[in-house]
């Protein structure tokens, strides 16, 4: 491996190479060209090959990627070679949603604990899991080595929620609320904003500004 | 304006200036420096000064830049002038929890129809919509004029969805399923995957490696 730093950049691309690699996994597929990837995954080759080459020199010219040992090395980089635990807070439509992909993430990050401080939510079951107070929020994340936690709180409790995760000795956040979060500089904050996503899109309706392929990777 | 060509990496990150700038402007803050905004978006000031003189030069030294030009001018970059109408496909836990972003997202784009494939969801409310069967949607896409597609059905569904979305004319997709969809090059697709912002967390735990300011913004 080439060094400690992986830029912001590539850590985000790896669990796109992975979901991807896994899904010819699954259809048996045995390896894969940077073309190929590029292609399936709107990036460009020569981006994907230096991404891979960060973690040691494994396409073969002519052959590609042997898709199980990429998976195995990718994994092992975002260190999901061992299960994660993740706990959930906020237990409305999206934690709901949210749940449902424990299937899809399992053996890498899972939601093992659901928290709701709206007391008729608290007892009742998300999938296998049962909703628990806010109260139990500190006991809980100890007892179950729980690292990173989720925020599906309405805007106005999520700075709350997170400053009580912090006090648990949470390690990271994946924020829901589309607000930005306070926390101390040793716990790392993702925000998941759905409303970027779609803002963006806007840009390019109507007069079809396409982007060349280098373009999109100049930043 | 620079040039018609503005990369897909600030295109991204404008709706994340615009959020700010909107939570600015709502406590009637009237500027902003570039150091700010870094520091609030933990980005760096001279890519967040970059990106903004793409189009014209109208921060103010030692001033900063006026929140309310500011809003007005990456709205119209965006297009986000004028709303832009927006079809949800799949009334379950998700898209009830998207539903929800309407108010938030008003005036820009607005889910203005939600259409569901299982009859028993067919006639019953999400927030003030009435869930409409897929039968009506090529007619009601023409109808409300509407642009923009979110698909939130499960994956089995989500490529027959993009087909009945790109025949009845939408012009850009927001896909929540965790599958990559084949659409024609002029319908651009944005994938919302929040298991990529997930599992791209694991990368910074425990041994707590952190990035440089200018490690992050390298690519």
């Amino acid at each position: 491996m080439k060094s400690e730093k992986i830029s912001e950049a590539v850590v985000r691309r790896l669990p796109v190479y992975l979901r991807y690699l896994n899904e010819l996994h699954a259809r048996e597929v045995p390896t894969v060209s940077s073309q190929e990837l590029g292609q399936k995954l709107d990036l460009n080759p020569a981006q994907i090959r230096k991404d891979l080459a960060y973690f040691g020199d494994f396409g073969r010219k002519g052959i590609g990627y042997d898709v199980s040992y990429l998976i195995e090395k990718i994994r092992h980089i975002l260190k999901l070679d061992q299960q994660i635990n993740v706990a959930l807070i906020g237990a409305g439509n999206l934690g709901h949603a949210l749940s449902n992909y424990n299937a899809y993430l399992q053996e890498t990050m899972k939601i093992v604990a659901v928290f709701d401080s709206y007391e008729p939510k608290v007892g009742t079951k998300i999938n296998t899991l049962t909703v628990k107070p806010m109260s139990d929020l500190a006991e809980t994340i100890q007892a179950k080595g729980i690292r990173v936690g989720i925020i599906t709180v309405p805007n106005t409790e999520a700075q709350h929620v997170a400053d009580q995760l912090v006090e648990a000795g949470i390690e990271a956040i994946l924020n829901f609320a589309p607000i930005i979060l306070r926390t101390p500089p040793h716990v790392r904050v993702h925000t998941a904003d759905f409303t970027t996503d779609l803002l963006s899109l806007a840009y390019y309706l109507e007069d079809g500004k396409e982007l060349e392929v280098n373009e999109q990777l100049s930043e």
